[in-house]
């Protein structure tokens, strides 16, 4: 195991206090999966059922949690939610599932749950057997442990290769109560996140019906996690798992994601899961910079989205970035190789407000060392108008530097 | 401009001889279009016009030169051939357009030729107006300079950042004929073909008209060039083109691809393509290992050649590579995220003649040791076998290692 990577110089400057969710508690613990010295395990604890809402990795090789967590959403109540770091559990084959089961039942004897109540993830290594005895000799302690307080403890335990937490808070009126909706993930790397990212987690106590928080998760992901990458790998784990507790205050019950009365809970809930999502790139392996990609003109907002991807994860690109070079010939290079129509001669690219190139060619006004200055900054935004349709996307990446293949080449050994 | 990289370790030992084709000379100089102190433009003089074949880049945004070559490639007949490094005349607008018209224009006064037998290309980087004085000046010197032997030379005055220059040959009979191909290719970075790789060239003085001839070099690309990979990027100058004088003694005329007396013809082109593409690979930007990716079982060729590139390009399975860990568990990852079908309890994975994981899990007979044994070679093999059906595909690539991030971090700075 490598040394862990310092802090990214992306990390936020501070965290945000977490209000306790009536109705879920939070418990973590050094169980040795496969770290020392740090937390890797995390229960969630809900007093009575809560509903739940989920989306999954689209990868055809996913992990055994994730199976077992597709399994078991349609009965819309979770119990308990529990997740170790250091372990993937994805392609364990029979033994990887038995693990998955065995430790459903431990947690649902330490709960007065069934299994099928019980949702549960894990992320590291892929490939090795999770010995499950270490969770499932923890599970009584994680149950009578749990605190309103523990969310942010349990952010830092679910974390791998990340170098902070990731924490967003929101607090939103639905009709006469005031919910909260609080929200963890994790990222780093393999991401590029087809349904959802590595694992994200979202507590509210707002009353919402388990098939209209389906409805809202799956809308806002849309525009949030399913917009980033770190490196175009996919992972076999990614999660995303809602839970909401019904026990605020007042709080009206949602049974459509269409109520009017939702309206601002579903724009706190895009904003906070683009809040997570951008925390995730922006401690992406080894990224020093953060980057906006923006694509107008396009044929079609399909279009649009593919060709901001090309471009997000070109490693020319990225280089680029990383090297603080204002090189808009390889975000030229990135348009076209998309496979999306595109007319070089009506091209435009600008880096933050300066136009480098404009129908075709090189801006007549370009100024080199406008844009080298441009591109020392810690935020970067690349913006290519197709001038063709009304397409537009905009997707978030970090630079690719050589930390990224130091971290990756000596990850596992 | 950074130092030149050192040479690639995977570097041939020596370069064949290259036999003259006669009815082609070749003349290079050092014209300044941007290095200095190297020759930067090379020019393939044909005494007569010859049977003229290529294929381009599928980008959307291509070089001038490649709309140009298309333009012209119906006519069948090249009179010259004129290629420099340093600038890519890519994203270059009107200027661009008109520097390669200037340039034709030039080169067919100085060789009695019409512009439309003038083929052109251009490498380096990609949005600065390329200078057409630096190359018209020196056209005279160039045509009066070819000389039957200057092949070698060629080779090297179209590098970019490759450390060596690409080279390969053949002899083989065609009816009482034997006959020579001579292949020259430059490759390094943005090597992601979709038609052709960055830039390679063959000579031949078989007798062999312009369309058979394009048919044989487009069925040869699809299993050479078009089956590597450095790093995902696809170039806007993608450039393959094939020339055959027709010179040789008693070399029977071949008008139809499929006459029988051209296979063995065939056979020695496609094993040259190979050849080329492989010494690109062996060369890719900051490359350490040579890396072969086989896919077995898939359930069509087109599933076994997609999943295979999706391992290829993957930036893990290549950093795992670049760290000599036999880290599988990217390459079960590589294969759920290439979007075609793929059962995860039946996929076997292994590293050389090594099975390190089998139907959905790891291989019971695993040992860790031999797997890192294996990978600490120069060459590398993973083989994914599905078991679903009998779809294969092999591809070919390299590591991913700091050298890539620090060679495009600065390749234009």
């Amino acid at each position: 195991m490598a040394a862990p990577a310092p802090l990214s110089p992306l990390a936020p400057k501070t965290f945000p206090a977490l209000p306790p969710i009536a109705g879920v508690r939070f418990a973590t613990i050094a169980a040795g999966v496969r770290y020392s010295g740090r937390t890797d395990v995390m229960m969630a604890l809900f007093d009575r059922p809560a509903a739940v809402a989920g989306v999954f990795t689209r990868s055809k090789c996913p992990s055994a949690p994730v199976d077992w967590c597709r399994a078991h959403l349609d009965g819309g109540r979770a119990r308990a939610l529990i997740v170790n770091s250091g372990n993937a559990n994805a392609f364990t084959g029979g033994v990887g599932a038995a693990a998955v089961a065995h430790v459903a039942e431990a947690a649902a004897r330490a709960t007065g749950a069934t299994p099928s109540e019980i949702f549960m993830a894990s992320t590291g290594v892929i490939g090795e057997p999770l010995d499950a005895d270490r969770i499932t000799r923890v599970i009584d302690t994680l149950a009578a442990d749990g605190r309103e307080d523990g969310l942010f403890a349990a952010a830092k335990a679910i974390m791998t290769t990340d170098t902070y937490p990731k924490v967003a808070t929101a607090r939103v009126r639905i009709g006469d109560s005031e919910v909260v909706i609080n929200g963890i993930a994790k990222g780093a790397g393999m991401i590029a996140p087809d349904m959802a990212t590595m694992l994200a987690y979202v507590f509210t106590d707002a009353d919402v019906s388990a098939s209209a928080l389906q409805a809202m998760l799956s809308k806002s992901v849309e525009r949030s996690f399913n917009r980033i990458t770190i490196d175009s790998d996919t992972s076999t784990s990614d999660t995303l798992m809602m839970f909401a507790t019904g026990r605020a205050e007042h709080a009206p019950r949602i049974e459509d994601a269409a109520d009017p009365r939702a309206a601002s809970f579903k724009r706190a809930l895009d904003k906070l899961l683009v809040d997570l999502a951008h925390q995730v790139v922006r401690d992406g392996e080894g990224a020093r910079k953060f980057i906006t990609v923006n694509v107008e003109g396009a044929a079609s907002a399909r279009a649009a989205k593919r060709i901001a991807f090309s471009i997000a994860n070109s490693p020319l690109v990225k280089t680029a970035c990383a090297g603080e070079d204002a090189n808009w010939g390889r975000v030229v290079m990135a348009v076209g190789k998309a496979g999306e129509k595109a007319e070089r001669d009506k091209l435009d690219i600008s880096f933050g407000k300066i136009r480098v190139a404009h129908a075709g060619a090189r801006d007549p006004t370009y100024d080199e060392a406008a844009a080298s200055a441009y591109m020392k900054r810690d935020e970067v935004e690349i913006t290519a108008n197709l001038n063709l349709g009304r397409g537009r996307a905009t997707v978030w990446t970090c630079d690719l530097t050589k930390d990224y293949v130091v971290i990756n080449g000596d990850y596992r050994s």
